[in-house]
């Protein structure tokens, strides 16, 4: 029996590229994984729970002979890595990633990889966690989730074909759009939510009795802050990745909050009941739609 | 044996009266409870649970012969409510409330209660919920819960030290402040963020892809929204009420979100770091504060 992979190199030994591998070595449809990285005791730990079959530091030897390659490092970091393996990758072996935003990705494939692109497939897996690290890999991360994938005109419908394979055989639901809807849906349902709460504690903290308030803070604010506790890095690298669509959410955020101020300092009851509504019920409605999906 | 409280009344018989006097009944702390509203359905439904021990839809004659009268209902219905039991109350009657504003209500006690403030003890328990109605209602809720006290200058001490003794007997640990403290808390740690998460949604509602967004919407928006799905009426009265301390800190939410628009606009790596890393650093030291407490 052959797999669909024969040689999967991890660009980027975590989470994200860690649950990958250990989905298609559950199905039996890869044969070797290598997992590079710069933390050594990460490498080893990848090692130690079977993630990966060999660990490297040098991506570019890394990828000689591999067939797929998933670039699954905080965007920052692909330039450099898609220039070092430029050289090694062999015509047929298939390029992804699963970086957070996909307009920059874009830029960076066709800046590093132009000669490549027909194997190349953006995409981006929506399985974000608190957690980090080969450690907090597992099966079945993706059972359920989505994966958007963002295909470039010149992808051969073959590569993007046995990617999307490759997702639903982690349990994944696949959709591919391009990569400016990626950014702007992103944007509107994950990157200024983020934003938002960074910029709720940061006003809190500002406070004078900033720890008198955190003492009697309950569950809705350990909610609707949870997302504040984000990697930085991360994080700052989406907003300058994705600034444009992210400004445009920003400011309507701000004009909302100043149509709220106004009702509010007008004592206008109905405004206010109407636009309380009007969230409420929206929400209310995603939430029942959401429990009748899983 | 004597019970501390002889006839507790329930003005508003939902998941805050309800659970309050569950815990009493556990702890054979009460001998009547009788539940007052307008609802007949849920009035039966709290009577077939053993909520209460009997139903009225009149307050006035209900707290007749009471020693306890706890008010929970919107804080829009306490004040004809108390205007309704002033002339029937007991000499000896504690009146309190659960209203999750303190200065408006504080208010209402003097306009409505003047002659019977020395047994008067505004309070809030932190025990909020998606939940309501009496069917809700169950023991061990206000367990490891906080309740604010907020006693009056007229409060006898022996009131306030008696309500305090009923509520650590429910399992809660209580506090007592100011009501001008009380609500400048719980603007920062409460109302403002559900008055954000109403925000975000709105200007989500606005874009023309909505219904695309919110099908890629994943767990990082289900929790910063929860609180948007939350009763409209409730929290608009809540906004109107406590509105000097909100717009304080609405203001300084829009001044945080323009310092953030402009660090994108310029492009400032270094400042976003420290941005987002300040609210990071916050958020994780408190989680893991309130991981310890549990």
């Amino acid at each position: 029996m052959t797999t669909m992979v024969r040689k999967l190199v991890l660009l980027g030994t975590g989470l994200i590229g860690g649950s990958f591998a250990l989905a298609l070595k559950r199905m039996r449809q890869v044969e070797h994984v290598v997992g590079v990285g710069r933390n050594m005791a990460n490498l080893e730990r990848a090692l130690d729970l079977g993630v990966i079959d060999s660990a490297s530091h040098d991506a570019a030897s890394a990828v000689q002979d591999a067939d797929l390659v998933l670039i699954a490092t905080p965007v920052g970091q692909m330039g450099p890595l898609m220039q070092a393996i430029a050289p090694r990758l062999a015509p047929d072996c298939l390029v992804t990633d699963a970086g957070s935003t996909k307009g920059d990705v874009v830029a960076l494939f066709r800046q590093y990889l132009n000669d490549h692109l027909a194997q190349c497939v953006p995409g981006h897996p929506i399985a974000g966690s608190d957690l980090s690290g080969a450690a907090a890999a597992r099966y079945g991360l993706y059972e359920g989730r989505r994966v958007v994938l963002t295909p470039l005109p010149e992808t051969a419908p073959e590569a993007v074909a046995r990617l999307e394979a490759l997702w639903r055989l982690c349990g994944a639901e696949v959709y591919r759009m391009a990569p400016a809807q990626h950014d702007s849906i992103f944007a509107a349902v994950s990157h200024v939510p983020h934003l938002l709460a960074f910029s709720y504690m940061n006003a809190l903290l500002e406070r004078q009795n900033v720890a008198n308030c955190l003492d009697f803070a309950a569950t809705g604010f350990r909610d609707f802050t949870r997302i504040a506790g984000s990697h930085p890095d991360m994080w700052r690298d989406i907003a300058l990745a994705n600034n444009r669509p992210i400004l445009d959410d920003l400011r309507a955020n701000v004009a909302q909050l100043q149509a709220l101020i106004a009702m509010i300092e007008q004592g206008d009851a109905d405004a206010l009941t109407g636009f309380i509504e009007r969230a409420s019920r929206a929400r209310t409605a995603w939430e029942a739609r959401d429990k009748e999906k899983q």
